[in-house]
């Protein structure tokens, strides 16, 4: 490839040399079904645990540590079912190299042939250059990628231009439960000396372009708790004669958000940092357009056809979405309930500079403000139920400007600097808990499929992205 | 009693008489488990026809016909699982006499001691002249209660006032599967000579006071669907980019009631029946409360506090009640799932003159009128799921004047003249399937708890019931 820089030739060839190997080491990690969300599945979690561990002894890794997470805390189904374990290890520990600490996850969402895969989901299995299987992105692809990379350079004798530290977790697709605790606890010790985080667990944003991620939204979700009755009543004897809780909690949750998505709620757009001329220009270069929205939602269903009203509001202003209703009548059919206490669920994506405190005060006055005017006897109780704060980075730092180096040598384009608008919480723990950068640095496609049936991986994003890692070791192991 | 007429002496004498013996039959009818939406029970529901077989043989009714009606339609997870029958038993047919069909049902709710009751619900337990047991109100004690009556006067060697069929199904509490059909069938065969139909299947408004009941309302119920994204969304990717179906459904079902249950669909309260002095003076007697309401609620959540007012919108007043959604989420704790596709469902209790179509009408009319409004780019499709009609009968025919006679003979005191604003719809089909009154004339009391733990029905409700019953046939055999 011509715009290889001569550095770079013989790592680059030493990796396509390797391909087959590397597409036999991501088929033994895909054949383990590493399901954290099924208990049944809990010890195939931990065999990918210690399937990790054997590829980091032949790498050499130096003090793999399996760090145990003790049991599962409830609700669980299975008595004293073990978290899968964290496990860390480390390349290098040379004080005058800069030490990237890199993070992906094992465990898998679940998968069954009839939900509706072409191929047996834990069976690896290529088919037009493309690499289908569970896990095949999300997240064993990338995992496996580091791996890869740090093989290549064994290979060639080549040292590592870093100090790497790999840390692969199992719970990731079930709230990472005990992770925040781990990397805590390891802060001053494992990761005492850590430059920079780098995650690769996202995707580029279309199927062509590769990207480079500095920001995502937070969230925070509420609920709205609406009750009346002493029990569920029966229509026909009370339907007329009682203040109905899912009456009221239906106009509560029509006052949120308009049908363009303009959130009503009023004080939370004085909250959002103005966009500068500068930030939008970030967009300009992106490639997106109101097709790739339709095409991922099948529908014409957009509230926005420009790119950059669709990106920007789906990065970088909030947005507010009603998830359902708990304690109503939700099973196919009729009935003719009144419900007697009815739970609204709705969620606010966070942006900078919105405090979540600010907010949520904006929100249950705004619920209360709107429940006085209904003037109903219910009684109504609004509240916070988790938040989780928003992520930006300076997408122009020296972790960000070597990745796009890195993009650029590998696919002699520059990355596209995307958010993301959802949350990916692990980013901020890293951020505060180690007081470094963080990089998000995706190897597969926006049409990946990572949750759903037929998930897979392009070789192009698997062998390149490998190549990809490497650079962006290189290039910020030496200041770029 | 100083009340009662000289001709019921001996009659009631025998009735009081034969207490232990009508408390036994009873608690055998509840010993027999035939909970009709219980599939596994099935059989006991059948065991519980064929005990009244055996009784009705014992009474000396003649032709008695147990009507099988075939497999139960599905869905039904037992294969090949066979309706219960309807029993069918006439005592009597002197062309001198009139012929009254009374109807009642054999099978029951659900009951499990574990549910909250104090007593086996399947073994009849008397404590302080109350008898505890599943169906003792509702409607094995009825049921049995016209046996007893029957009984009464064979045991007194004396003949009815009337010729009378027994119509007693297995299926109330499940649908009445196939008893439409079985109406419509015997219409002009078993049921060729019917000058009139007694129900004993509804309660007491309050404690305290009889009633007869004279107006049900109808019910229609809607849904609508809404739908955009080809599938579930996540909120962090899409959230702000696209229309959510759920955040239309939340404004289009807020439109439709206000927190006073006032329905907001124009051109509904025009086909109201106007109240007439006449129909409102039948409200000045009726012994109610707002306390009573309150009390049935346990909730401090009335719209009216007059009782004129509560009635009138139980009975005679459309109500708009919303049930829930199907299609969004409904289980505790948080999921940020933007819903594909959802389904609204409300129901509006019908009274006289409503037509089904004229309603549905407008209701489907402002729906799609207020989501015009909305200018969403989803899809929208209300419809209507069911309807049954309301009833109203003349509460001062010959029918309901034998039965306002017998009350008052046992306990002294006209009965209130009541509404209910639940439907039974057996009581249109006999209404119209056999063009003759139909008159409700219920046993036990308001807090009978039909069907919830610890139902009951208490001693004097069902003996001076068995005597309401006897004196009624002979009010209506004689012409009053």
């Amino acid at each position: 490839m011509s715009h290889t820089p001569e550095e770079f030739k013989p790592l680059f060839a030493k990796i396509d040399e390797l391909k087959p190997k590397f597409i036999e080491r991501l088929k033994k990690a895909v054949s383990i079904p590493g399901v954290s969300g099924d208990e049944s599945l809990r010890s195939e979690v931990v065999k990918t645990a210690y399937f990790l561990k054997d590829e980091l002894i032949k790498l050499g890794a130096q003090d793999i540590q399996i760090k145990e997470l003790g049991l599962q805390p409830p609700p669980v189904s299975t008595k004293g079912l073990e978290l899968p374990p964290i496990v860390l290890s480390r390349f290098g520990n040379d004080p005058s190299k800069k030490t990237v600490l890199v993070y992906g996850h094992y465990d898998v969402q679940p998968a069954l042939l009839e939900d509706g895969w072409d191929t047996d989901p834990f069976t690896l299995t290529e088919k037009n250059n493309v690499l289908y299987g569970r896990g095949a992105s999300d997240d064993k692809g990338p995992v496996i990628g580091w791996l890869n990379a740090i093989e290549a350079h064994k290979e060639l004798g080549l040292e590592l231009p870093v100090n790497l530290i790999t840390v692969f977790e199992g719970m990731e697709e079930s709230g990472s439960l005990g992770l925040d605790e781990l990397i805590r606890q390891e802060a001053k010790n494992y990761f005492k000396v850590v430059d920079a985080v780098t995650i690769s667990d996202n995707y580029w944003l279309g199927t062509t372009k590769p990207v480079l991620t500095y920001g995502l939204r937070g969230v925070n979700y509420y609920q709205v708790e609406i009750k009346g009755p002493g029990s569920d009543l029966h229509s026909g004897l009370f339907g007329g004669i009682v203040a109905e809780p899912l009456n009221d909690l239906v106009k509560i949750l029509a006052t949120l958000v308009d049908t363009n998505g303009q959130i009503l709620i009023k004080g939370i757009d004085e909250q959002v940092a103005p966009l500068t001329k500068e930030e939008d220009e970030l967009y300009n270069d992106i490639e997106y357009d109101v097709k790739d929205l339709n095409q991922a939602t099948n529908s014409d269903t957009a509230l926005y056809q420009s790119k950059k009203d669709i990106l920007q509001h789906r990065w970088r202003y909030p947005s507010l979405s009603i998830h359902g209703i708990e304690g109503a009548f939700y099973e196919p059919g009729a009935k003719t309930v009144i419900p007697a206490k009815v739970i609204g669920k709705f969620s606010i994506r966070t942006v900078p500079n919105i405090s979540s405190d600010d907010l949520t005060k904006l929100v249950i006055d705004h619920i209360n403000n709107e429940f006085v005017k209904l003037k109903s006897p219910n009684k109504i109780n609004a509240s916070l139920i988790h938040d989780g704060d928003y992520w930006i980075s300076n997408p122009h730092n020296e972790n960000f400007t070597a990745a796009s180096k890195a993009t650029e040598a590998v696919w002699g384009i520059k990355p596209d600097l995307t958010r993301e608008g959802g949350s990916i919480p692990i980013t901020l723990t890293f951020e505060k808990e180690l007081g470094t950068d963080v990089l998000l640095l995706p190897l597969g496609r926006g049409d990946d499929g990572a949750h759903s049936t037929n998930e897979k991986i392009d070789v192009s994003n698997y062998i390149e992205g490998v190549k990809t890692l490497s650079a962006y070791l290189h290039y910020y192991g030496k200041g770029n």
